[in-house]
């Protein structure tokens, strides 16, 4: 284990956040919060010790491998999310360190789930920090760091594999630096335009810039108790569009850039995704406009921003699904555990993950009936390899033993089975609000300390899709072979 | 595809039942019930019907492949299903048509989730019958044909492969006919000294019999309302242990008879079994005891009966395990899912397909770290070959895509996410009960028929383990190709 190279990526990561910190502070400056002072503190204080850790530390190999980079992805997230408490933490905004770690965690593997009583409350910096981490933590920063810093050996590979969400990191560019170059392009230019139409909209200016933070990292933060239930619907359907477009693949838009119009909207995820996507919303918008005493318009509203804030994983609401009707919620719980695409910043198990999974099916039938006939199974127009299909039938199984084994432990507690199913669906999905006592007008905050702690590792498992959190657990990482 | 062959091997299934059906009649004799009738006539017509077909219909071509297995055993299950019914519809006991068919699927399948509201008002042929079509399904109607009937052509395999439980078929002896004819004989002495138990415990001896039938089947159909609630102690104990035996793979005990002590109890699976059994067991009574008011004899035995009935899917209850803690009712959740030894006659996804899939996460975490590094999978000694590992991982995702559409179809009468989920469970894994509105004191009436055909098309997709059933259904196989 190359553990000098580690240490000091983790202190460019240090460095990254920050750095980061000195926003919220000006934050504060134009509204004139004190709390703001915390940020300008801690910001200084964790700038100081990622400089002095990169001066110290010069790496004396170059050496990094697959194992290097889950361990250094698991760690730096472990970093930035203690480091991203602070500011809650000491200016007694969230009392409770556990409650503060849970909240920053929450913001950074962009679950939104809250253990605040009333967000309201908090000053108008610590609100903007809590949306901020959901931007950082959308596309991630590590991501962000190949995209400015040098590199120094051959990380890049293994960091955007271990960081990025998917059964295969798609290449834009030749160069991995290249490709995370563009993604944050799209990524910031699609923030940009959420603001103005925002605006144009009539939210106000700070409303605007936290919901288009948290809606295009899929987070799903919101400044204030109740989501987006008080906005106009003007608002609300803004943040719909941009729902859709944040739970595309982001191949999509590079496409379209490079206005390869065919190999954009041929592609099958893009395809599966806007079926399952208006599906949904159709069957939802009939079901709650017959049961729940919605007209249309307003029926059809809340579906969309529904099925958009619960495929895409960011977990607004616009009204109390949980008094939807059963049929509803339940599409609403498999939209949990699908997700939006690969290689966007939604959580979930993906679909492209789950058109592999229903082809596999369908050729096992055709193969039933015809044992000596050869099919390729394809997606994209290409045959997926054994790796990519082992892989994926992997995560399946991983995704459902860590579902269970947290189940069993937050079970403890009590709960029914309802609350506990959607509060891990939830948090490992990288969602937010789930059902019954974890509903979208409720918060997390009644959970012993014991289950936040599982919740937490739920939702760093899900945002690094299961593995790396994983290995920096295995005893073999740590063998000296 | 060969009709002659299938339809000539279903009118066999026909005989067989007919035959089955003196049985009850011989029940109503003895205790002098007027509604046996029906089963002579039944029977008398159904072993008619069949011996014509048997007369009329000589195949003239033996081919016998994948294909026609799948066809054949999901068409003789529907139609075991049908003519199994005609009894209790025909008497006015079950009165509508639906809710004999689903008593009969539920029989048959060795689920045991029931519509009748009281089944002490059934006549005790009627309750006979209910009992014998669980043991008549545990082992497979089939199986049974095949160690009875002299083979005509190559289909033996195909028809064991598509009818029994587990991800491959464990051969006893070289030859399928004999492989049949020692399960058979494992089955019935299992059965037969159960009953000999009960009577030495003080059961009376219609009820010992009917148990005996249903727990060695892993049914569960009872001949009280209250299942196993108001039997003895000693009755629920040697139910318990019967109860476990029935749960472990048959290759064990054929291993014991030819004294191979050492494959028997070195195998996997059977460990796996028994450590999964037990911790359950010790959980749940740990649990119970400290939060339901049970004395420390009582609370283990409620908690061992409980975990031999979910896990090996048979289904009676002792308690109302509805009532108990979310932690307890979470892990009888899990067993639900998880089911006994592949080999046995219980259902859910079976243990070795479990040990396969925690082997590959484990495998995969390792090869992270170490990529060049070579494991090789094992299973009782031996390499897990590709294609059960392929299909183990097909069965997974075909398990969930069946559960879900179910689920979704079912939740369009607006009941709660528990109810829904477990009823769901419960069918596609032949357990009986579930949680909430089908909760052990429960019954599945009050669903509507759509509803009813959702759970029969489950409990059968399960008893058979998918694939036949999808087979069927699948247009491809129809294709004269």
């Amino acid at each position: 284990m190359n553990y000098g190279m580690i240490v000091y990526l983790l202190a460019r990561v240090l460095q990254i956040i920050g750095m980061m910190m000195f926003c919220p502070f000006l934050v504060s400056l134009y509204y004139h919060e004190t709390s703001g002072k915390y940020f300008l503190l801690c910001g200084v204080a964790v700038l100081l010790l990622g400089s002095l850790l990169v001066f110290l530390i010069k790496p004396k190999k170059n050496a990094f491998y697959a194992r290097e980079g889950f361990v250094m992805t698991s760690l730096s997230w472990l970093l930035l999310s203690v480091a991203g408490c602070l500011p809650f933490y000491l200016s007694g905004e969230i009392p409770h360190f556990t409650d503060a770690l849970f909240e920053c965690i929450s913001g950074f593997t962009t679950t939104g789930a809250s253990v605040v009583p009333a967000v309201e409350d908090l000053s108008r910096c610590m609100n903007f920090w809590r949306c901020l981490i959901q931007l950082i933590g959308g596309m991630g920063v590590l991501v962000f760091m190949l995209a400015l810093i040098p590199s120094t050996g051959g990380q890049d590979l293994y960091i955007m594999k271990a960081e990025s969400p998917g059964p295969s990191v798609g290449k834009m560019a030749p160069k991995v630096r290249q490709t995370a170059f563009y993604l944050y392009i799209i990524y910031f230019a699609l923030t940009a335009l959420e603001i103005i139409c925002l605006l144009l909209a009539g939210a106000p200016l700070f409303d605007s810039v936290c919901t288009a933070f948290t809606t295009t990292s899929t987070g799903g933060f919101g400044v204030r108790n109740t989501s987006l239930m008080d906005y106009s619907p003007a608002v609300q359907y803004v943040v719909s569009v941009f729902l859709f477009l944040a739970g595309l693949n982001y191949n999509f838009f590079f496409c379209l850039w490079l206005r390869k119009w065919k190999e954009a909207f041929g592609s099958d995820e893009i395809r599966a995704y806007t079926v399952i996507f208006w599906l949904s919303t159709a069957l939802i918008t009939y079901n709650i406009i017959l049961n729940n005493d919605y007209g249309p318009e307003e029926g059809f509203r809340h579906a969309f921003l529904q099925v958009g804030s619960i495929m895409t994983t960011a977990g607004f609401s616009s009204a109390d699904f949980d008094h939807w009707h059963a049929f509803s919620r339940e599409i609403l719980i498999l939209l949990m555990l699908i997700g939006g695409c690969a290689g966007s910043t939604c959580g979930g198990i993906k679909v492209s993950r789950i058109l592999i999974y229903l082809k596999t099916v369908k050729k096992e039938l055709s193969q039933l009936c015809h044992p000596r006939s050869v099919k390729i199974l394809k997606i994209e127009g290409r045959a997926i390899s054994h790796s990519v299909l082992r892989s994926a039938n992997i995560f399946l199984i991983t995704y459902i033993s860590i579902f269970v084994v947290s189940m069993l432990l937050i079970s403890a507690e009590g709960h029914d089975f309802t609350t506990n199913f959607t509060a891990i669906a939830s948090a490992i999905g990288n969602i937010g609000p789930g059902f019954s006592l974890v509903g979208p007008t409720r918060n997390f905050a009644f959970f012993t300390d014991l289950s936040k702690y599982v919740l937490m590792f739920d939702m760093l498992a899900g945002r690094l899709e299961l593995f790396p959190l994983l290995v920096l657990l295995s005893p073999e990482t740590w063998n000296r072979r």
